[in-house]
């Protein structure tokens, strides 16, 4: 391709609202531009990248994950979406439109609903399973506030595959074909992704795994284990660690006590810093307990005395408490994750609960919270008392202090499991940086990161609500289980810029890059376009990807935008250094003269060694 | 690719709704699912054929039309509509949301609005023109009766390009480069295409032409001359022809008479038919005069003094009669094309008048209207009074009989021109099978067609109401031309199989063929297994696309899947005839016995040799 026959259009300055590195770079370098908000079109430069990025994943979706590529519409009826309950709980980030006959439209943000209703069509027998479809298709999804371009925007690609499956044997080997694309796809994009299980993945179960990039700008906190053998990530609402001990400020561990509680007028000790100088001691000595409003409870307080008055909803899925409120015991250095939290107490939503409730259950405002007075259901964290497999518990702390349920005291020589009972032992503590692995013990680090792919086991979410049902092996009807797998395509190609650039701009692995190589003669004109032209023809002549800057305009202007552009070879037609010309990989600072006839040679055979290297 | 990885979906019959060879076909080899009204899913097998039928478009627009493709969104601002304009008139078919900020939304008809305000951002010289970007995109319009599948759906892909010029010679060598890349596009889709050009197709003219199919159910009828040399070819609503001469019964041309108009009582002579027993003569020496309702004329009626009483609105964009009449004149043979009077007339609707009408202004009832006497502009059609070039008018009727204005009673000895003036001489006929050709003489015949592709000179359109400038070589801002170029991709493949089929299924072209080869063993077991599966690898392995139907069913089951879905060749492997196998072209009637390790390569050699006659 030549410089006059495409359309550059680079930008010196990035507009003002840009401002990480990907979204900045995408418009300065004419990758995509801005049609509206959270709308963004793909110029020739960037279609070039987004559809060599898009055929890494239908090539390694085609062969390694064995998915066939269909394509539902992009806008599809409302009512599949009624069937499957999703149109109410979507929310407003669904568009919808009412089309001339007045019947709902969606313009879709995920295709589970169109997948299973194409497939339910026409499937009779447990012969026809699995079936393994995706498509890379435009999606939208309202946003409230787009940001990053790409990177967040309200349309997006999408590359989404579905698999219906006869059973949970055969769905784990669906869901295990596309883990393995998956690795496949980043490894070819040079992309170093995390992946973080959300559990351990038994078979049938709820398994899931997302592949994170680390950025600055992620979405999510993840806690990883930097031994490369043992691999453990996990997002911090999630993320458990080795339980450790608890030691007094001289590093001692407090034994069982026989004391009996003592209680100590604290006056002005409201926060755990207080305490510290008050009492002269370790966090690690004091026992946390925090009031939280617990909000559509699943679990069983029936033998709890304090949940007798709270009001239990009695449904077919199964009863729950609307409103309730749980007790949470934690050592005082860690932090409550609520997430965890209310994952342990099967509830949609836990929040800190206000003063006035607080006084209600603990019988004093908070920071006198004691764990012998209070209320409401004890959910006590691993740090303070542990569940044994057997069944039993221990006691992670000994004679500790605690709040006293009174205002202005608090108690001593607190011993957990004499002095109260936990209703419910749970992990709930927030994993930090600096904690230990709980599969190999290695020193936790932590980093932001942002989700690009996704697979996880739906199970018979859809297939039960839509109402799927085929005839097993032994003639009998059953509703097949199903798994789904996502990947962003927009906000991937975002991220591996994100990830390959510098003062000068982006760096393209060779995998995705719009152009392979780029030939710039100094000035378009005698010899350097002879030798230019030579080298541009050999070069194309041989399958490679060549640009050639054939414009009129000052070196530095050509060398600034290739730079920008982030082609990763550049080859420069110089008179003074003929017949030798320059040979510079964009990710080297420094150029190599070579002879202008072996030129193209060397280039060809750079590109395919990059290319061997990314997709080996 | 294996059967037994593969989808197959085959239905022996078509659902009732599917009505053409097209839709059924779709429906039955399981290329298309339907998903909602006018909403068609590709299952994996269409996905194959749709993304060949793409990138031969692709490939055909980037190298013969030099387009570079490009992605703006499918769901764009409203805002960018209302600028153009085209909020208002695009009517119903619009689908549109609103998002959750209260903002217009338009779901994509068509991208006129987005790819100007793409282009227009960043545009400041004449150096950067042409833009010539295309996309092959989702499009959607809310037809309101969605019928034939994706002949005529709601969601659509449109492969759409357009350029933005500098000058009307610039959009010229545009358009002609696109116009060489449709004819490009078809013949290698092995479909034969009726250019039909809207006009003469002058430089920076209005120039449109359409690439039409020959379809029995076409929207458009199409006039051709079947003279290859010639090839003529236009829809019905602009056809012309050349003149022919008004004959009596006998044959013979009247000449100009000296009589003077007589009266004759015609009681119950209503019709054409009545007039010709009445008179016993050919209706080509009878003038035809209909009353019609025109609405909004932009014709200055100013000198024509029937017309003194209409209402004229003035405009900027100039004056028009929002309700005026015309009385037309067409020898009684012919009909009147309502598309050419209203084209005559700049009028955007013509209408035959009521009773009511017809009396106010004929002073009689239908069949009796006179040229002579009513009381309206008279347009008189070519076969009547002709037009020359220099200015003057020549009859072509003579001593002709028409309507008197007075019920009951016509008039002999009409003398155009004599005894009435035509206010407006204009070619209205319709044109028909067996009219001559206005270049060659050739006979027309007459086809229905359905348009697969228009391009279409915009000019400044747009650029004008989205004030797109730039600064032209004498530094002066100027307004773009521009060019839009559109292809039905779906409609497109639609009438590939219309085009090609028989009573067991489609015959695909081998350019879009799902796959090339398929190698059906009798029974995929033993011997057969061996001798198919090793055809298949070889077949592989010089990369040909080959499908192996390695199920377990009976063999008439598979041949019948094979020829509905209409691979374009058959490798069968039976016991009895081996060492020998069967190779059979869709195409053709009769199988082929060739040596089993000859087969692979002969069929190779049948693909290649495919492709290339059609990819010539």
């Amino acid at each position: 391709m030549k410089a006059s026959k495409f359309y550059i259009s680079t930008l010196r300055e990035a507009p003002s609202e840009a401002v990480i590195a990907s979204h900045k770079l995408m418009l300065r370098a004419g990758i995509t531009r801005k049609l509206g908000n959270g709308l963004y079109t793909y110029l020739p430069l960037g279609v070039r990248s987004l559809r060599k990025l898009e055929e890494i994943i239908r090539e390694e979706w085609n062969e390694t994950a064995g998915a066939l590529e269909f394509k539902p519409t992009v806008i599809v009826p409302g009512e599949i979406w009624k069937e499957s309950g999703r149109w109410e709980t979507m929310g407003p980030q669904m568009l919808k439109a009412r089309n001339r006959g007045e019947q709902d439209m969606v313009v879709s943000p995920t295709a589970e609903e169109a997948y299973t209703a194409i497939v339910r069509d026409g499937l009779d027998s447990y012969k026809q399973l699995p079936v393994n479809f995706y498509q890379i298709n435009t999606k939208y999804r309202d946003e409230i506030r787009p940001r990053y371009g790409v990177m967040r925007g309200r349309e997006f690609i999408m590359a989404d595959g579905y698999t219906m499956n006869a059973d949970d044997e055969s769905l784990d080997e669906s869901y295990k074909a596309y883990e393995k694309a998956y690795f496949r796809i980043f490894k070819r994009l040079g992309l170093k992704i995390i992946p973080v299980r959300a559990d351990s993945g038994a078979m049938g179960g709820s398994g899931s795994e997302e592949f994170m990039v680390e950025s600055p700008i992620g979405d999510d906190t993840l806690i990883i284990c930097p031994n490369e053998s043992c691999g453990y990530a996990a997002n911090v609402e999630k993320a458990a660690c080795r339980d450790d001990e608890s030691l007094d400020k001289n590093g001692k561990k407090h034994e069982k006590t026989d004391a009996a509680i003592e209680e100590v007028e604290t006056p002005n000790v409201f926060s755990i810093e207080d305490m510290e100088k008050f009492f002269d001691e370790s966090p690690k000595m004091f026992i946390k307990a925090l009031v939280y409003r617990v909000i559509n409870s699943a679990l069983d307080l029936s033998s709890c005395p304090h949940a007798k008055d709270w009001k239990r909803v009695k449904e077919s899925s199964g009863d729950y408490y609307p409103l309730s409120y749980a007790c949470v015991l934690i050592r005082a250095d860690l932090d409550v994750n609520e997430a965890k939290l209310a994952s342990a107490l099967k509830a949609s939503e836990v929040v800190l609960a206000d003063d006035e409730e607080i006084r209600q259950i603990a019988g004093a405002g908070h920071g006198f919270v004691g764990p012998v007075t209070a209320k409401a259901p004890l959910v006590v964290d691993s740090s303070v008392v542990k569940a044994n497999d057997d069944g039993t518990m221990t006691a992670m702390m000994h004679d500790a202090i605690a709040g006293s349920g009174k205002d202005g005291f608090h108690i001593r020589h607190v011993e957990p499991l004499r002095d109260f009972t936990p209703f419910l032992c749970a992990d709930v503590r927030t994993v930090k940086e600096g904690d230990k692995c709980p599969i190999c013990g290695g020193t936790f680090y932590s980093t932001k990161g942002n989700e690009l792919g996704h697979i996880f086991k739906l199970g018979h979410k859809y297939t039960k609500s839509m109402k799927v049902t085929f005839l097993d092996k032994n003639g009998k009807a059953a509703e097949p289980t199903m798994g789904c797998y996502g990947i962003g395509v927009d906000r991937t190609l975002a991220s591996i810029i994100e990830n390959n650039n510098d003062e000068k701009g982006i760096i393209w692995p060779m995998t995705v890059a719009p152009f392979q190589v780029c030939v710039v003669p100094i000035k378009y004109d005698g010899k350097m376009k002879e030798v230019a032209d030579k080298i541009y023809e050999t070069l194309k002549s041989d399958g490679i990807e060549v640009f050639l800057d054939d414009r009129n305009e000052r070196p530095g202007v050509k060398f600034a935008d290739m730079e920008l552009i982030g082609i990763p070879l550049r080859i420069t037609v110089g008179e003074k250094n003929l017949p030798n010309v320059e040979f510079k990989p964009r990710a080297q600072a420094e150029a190599e003269l070579v002879p202008a006839d072996e030129a193209a040679a060397k280039a060809a055979a750079f590109v395919k060694a990059e290319l061997a290297r990314l997709n080996a």
